[in-house]
């Protein structure tokens, strides 16, 4: 998918929202847990139930690799059931030596069909190129996280430039691809920031984890972040996925999701 | 595995060699590709040719992963077949938030029974810290890596501390674990910087890639890295496993892993 598509996307379901689909077998409502595939069997309801809702869905690859070969299997069958027409992002964090990403890229956008996957960038710019090779596929780059140890290394102030570890990254990596190929993950937990994330890489996606659950504020992240494309995904998991633990889990993760998109469609209203 | 166990294994095979089961289906002798596990096969026989030249494997986990869930029995296979006293690597590179970081733990230490795990630093402490909570097994954290782009963003210097990423990295980590769960990626390939590394970090094992097809120099990487407990992981993959590309592959890499296990009975003499 590329950038214009993925703006109509957004424009036609007036909504910005990615459901992160990081599904932990042990939250998996019990009557479910007897089919065949249990975690596709969840993923595909929480799919069938918030496919108008929003653009994009995101699993996280650990909670599939951590079920070992069946997990693979399930993630697999799950991304072949999502439509093309939304966008996918592996949430890998991979990053390793050039021929290494390079089967990485491979695995993702090949053997899966990913549109897109998250990088680390700690080993720079050959650990990144290999993932840029691909028509129409993404490197979504960690920048500034949300986690609580984001800041032991992300802030940290380079001599050359005064500018922080974080923001060197989104500088240099804007050498290596434009804003069709490449996005950042930008945490929601200070919205204040993104408002000078933006500064530094006006026309990029962001992808934004950490609304809900961990805290972030959808208006202020919109107010900060949005571009005239829009430029933001913003990534709801278990606010959605987990709104209730029983039969009606479906239901209760659509009527989630339905107040995210209702609020988002406000928010783009100034936009469209 | 802990660290007695470690240098007591080093000790007996006069090694302190890494055997590096990049396996690459590509490169596997044409005999082995109509084996029911052909990826299996080859890693079986290069571990029965090598077993008693070194201390450590580390597949990295990318080369199975890039095979989709047959590619996971493989790596399960492998590791299995492993005897317990030899050292396992998972080269993963994970690194994610706190949460999904326990569950890469689960995979590669539970599911999978690694050893260690290869993580990246970028997101902190948080990041890190539940792959600590194994007994015995271990954090391998990436500090200075060996590829081209490492200088990227690891040798921007902190106007706190004057100190580069990298050095902040094995620092800031020193306070997270101690030398017996916690050990340090640093390349080969400029082997002087190792004797800076060794004075921030004296009594933590190292594991070394880039000797070999890298250019990395062992005798330089071990008069500048070594410690009073060997103190060093030495990686070499390429080399050895693809010493033929031939029926002979076995009996090539036994060869190829005896000379670098000889350089290395030398070196440890002064220690012993």
């Amino acid at each position: 998918m590329n950038r214009t598509q993925l703006f109509e996307q957004i424009k036609k379901k007036s909504s910005y929202l990615c459901v992160g689909l990081d599904t932990d077998v042990d939250k998996i409502p019990t009557h479910l847990r007897s089919a065949a595939d249990p975690v596709f069997e969840f993923n595909k309801q929480i799919i069938d139930a918030t496919i108008d809702l929003c653009v994009a869905y995101k699993p996280n690859i650990a909670f599939y690799e951590a079920l070992g070969p069946k997990g693979w299997e399930s993630l697999q069958k799950t991304l072949e059931y999502i439509p093309k027409d939304v966008f996918t992002i592996a949430d890998a964090k991979r990053g390793d030596i050039g021929n290494t990403s390079a089967l990485y890229a491979k695995a993702f956008f090949e053997h899966m069909s990913f549109d897109s996957i998250t990088v680390a960038p700690y080993m720079g710019e050959d650990s990144v190129k290999p993932f840029l090779k691909f028509k129409n596929k993404w490197v979504i780059l960690l920048a500034h996280t949300s986690n609580p140890g984001a800041d032991d290394f992300q802030l940290l102030q380079s001599t050359g430039s005064g500018k922080k570890l974080y923001e060197e990254v989104i500088l240099k990596s804007q050498q290596w691809a434009t804003p069709d190929k490449l996005m950042y993950v930008v945490g929601a937990t200070q919205a204040e920031k993104i408002g000078g994330i933006r500064v530094l890489a006006p026309d990029h996606f962001f992808l934004v984890p950490g609304i809900g659950a961990q805290g972030g504020d959808l208006a202020q992240v919109s107010k900060f972040g949005m571009n005239k494309q829009c430029g933001l995904l913003v990534n709801s998991a278990r606010n959605i996925i987990y709104a209730s633990s029983d039969k009606d889990f479906a239901t209760a993760a659509k009527s989630e999701a339905t107040k995210v998109r209702n609020e988002m469609e406000n928010l783009l209203n100034s936009l469209l």
